[in-house]
């Protein structure tokens, strides 16, 4: 994702989606009157816990069995914003007492470089995950790539396999894409019935939308999938009990995409030009957050809703696979 | 699938969905009054058309390579309903010159014959696609056995793999499970718009209802999924443009489940008792035929509709395989 800015009026923009990049307090509109306003779903706290959670077992495994997890990052080139989103996930590894290793190579290097820095992490006994930051130069070819990572230590859960195991009834996938179990987690822990609802996800990217949509349908909800090519996304989102927006163009989804009642997760990472911020420009997701928040009946705030559950589902994909490795329970 | 029969007043029943078992004419009802009636689709010519390709392609083949595809089809146990599809399957094989081999163990056979059975057809260079007819029985591993098929003999499709690369964006299965290949093909040839267009897939089944919704979406088509924890199907249904029938309950889709001018796929198989039938019994689709007609702009008729699509797919998928072991285009 370029840090493409836009100027932008309130509630109409557009940009992409991954991680919280800039970790700020979400604005919370208060009704003016009896309007009724949703419950901010606090994804920041929630991460927290289950970060705690992850150092928790993270020490019982050292304490037991003398091994801690390991994460291998490969980094290529000098993007920004993935520089960014790598800094972030070594930081939240060495907070809960994961090993990180990185490889960063030179956006101009030969994809057998690349290939060969993960088959190296593919066979280092001490790596349990390894992550390949995309999106990748143009020059290589992603897919190449991605193939090669050791499928038990795919914790991206980006392998088609696993994929295809995710899709499949009676199948468990080895992992399931950070993002997608992020928010699955959310809706659990606020107590969201899944089963039979109604669910909308807008966007079908294969690390958020598609993903996303599989696992609510594993969790019997009614899914339907909102993309580029869908005519009425507005009347279709307002039928969902629901929501789950992962578009990446910022303030797409209004108040009036919103069933009274529904419950909105926003993946969405915007960056819009704020002139009077630190950074010259400030996140917003793909909801319009002041309207859906006198809609909704619960909303995630961007940043501090589904983005920091990205990171603790990355930990806790890399702990369960280093279980898995030394047989550890 | 049990051949179950049950005795049903017209439009109501319980079955459930495979290729074709008896090939009879659908009973098509014209309208009394001015009421429109939908187009039929005519599967069953479709199929054959398919089929006659095939066999000048196999022609071609041995012509020019002195080669032929070969499928081998492994059947385990006694049930009638697997044994007259194999005899189907077999059967489309001679006519378009595919050489068929076939397995057939007892139902109280080992798994490990079952597996060694499948690996002996993997290291056949003169098979390019293997069938394990489903159901196996209850003692057996399913999965594990079909994880043997070799990816590039997997002419089902039904591998995790080959489904993970259908459901991602940007990749390719390398074979498309027949009965939703099927489905689209009948979609295409009569000239059935699928980008943007609503499409509801009832039923999730691994075979039909899951990759058929990857597949629609593939073809940028706003794909719901309804299944048995969906609570206002009729609803959901009734807005599609695009409707696929994959649940196996007899008669389930009625008239007023159907926007008027829905294309509707019907893959429901269901065996209803049917004394004046040679059988005892009668095939009827998942949908009402005689309601939706008045309703759909097309329709598949059960049989004779997506079922001989089924098969000739399969042909299709054998045929494709041989030409890539082959190098032959």
């Amino acid at each position: 994702m370029a840090l493409l800015l836009r100027r932008l009026k309130d509630c109409t923009s557009f940009g992409s989606t991954e991680g919280d990049l800039i970790p700020t307090t979400p604005r919370v509109t208060t009704s003016a009157g009896d309007e009724p306003v949703a419950t901010v779903i606090d994804g920041k706290s929630i991460a927290e816990e289950i970060r705690s959670g992850i150092a928790e077992e993270v020490c019982r495994m050292k304490d037991t069995i003398g091994k801690v997890p390991g994460l291998a990052v490969i980094l290529v080139g000098q993007r920004k914003d993935s520089q960014s989103y790598v800094r972030n996930k070594i930081k939240a590894c060495q907070e809960v007492g994961i090993t990180s290793l990185m490889a960063e190579l030179p956006e101009d290097c030969e994809e057998d470089e690349v290939l060969s820095a993960v088959s190296s992490f593919n066979d280092n006994p001490s790596v349990h995950g390894i992550l390949v930051q995309l999106p990748l130069p143009q020059h290589m070819d992603e897919e190449r790539i991605l193939n090669v990572v050791s499928l038990d230590k795919d914790v991206d859960g980006f392998h088609p396999l696993n994929m295809g195991n995710l899709a499949m009834r009676g199948r468990e996938p080895l992992f399931v894409p950070c993002t997608p179990k992020g928010c699955i987690e959310l809706l659990l822990r606020y107590g969201v019935e899944i089963m039979g609802k109604k669910a909308v996800v807008i966007g079908r990217s294969n690390i958020v939308g598609m993903p996303t949509s599989l696992l609510l349908q594993r969790h019997h909800a009614t899914v339907s999938t909102v993309h580029a090519f869908t005519r009425n996304p507005k009347e279709i989102t307002r039928e969902a009990d629901i929501v789950v927006s992962a578009i990446g163009v910022a303030n797409i989804v209004r108040g009036d995409w919103l069933k009274p009642g529904a419950v909105v997760l926003d993946v969405g990472i915007n960056p819009v030009e704020d002139l009077s911020s630190e950074y010259g420009y400030r996140i917003i997701g793909d909801v319009c957050f002041e309207e859906a928040v006198q809609v909704a009946s619960a909303i995630t705030p961007v940043p501090g809703g589904v983005g920091p559950m990205t990171i603790a589902m990355l930990l806790s994909n890399t702990l369960d696979s280093s279980k898995r490795a030394y047989g550890f329970s």
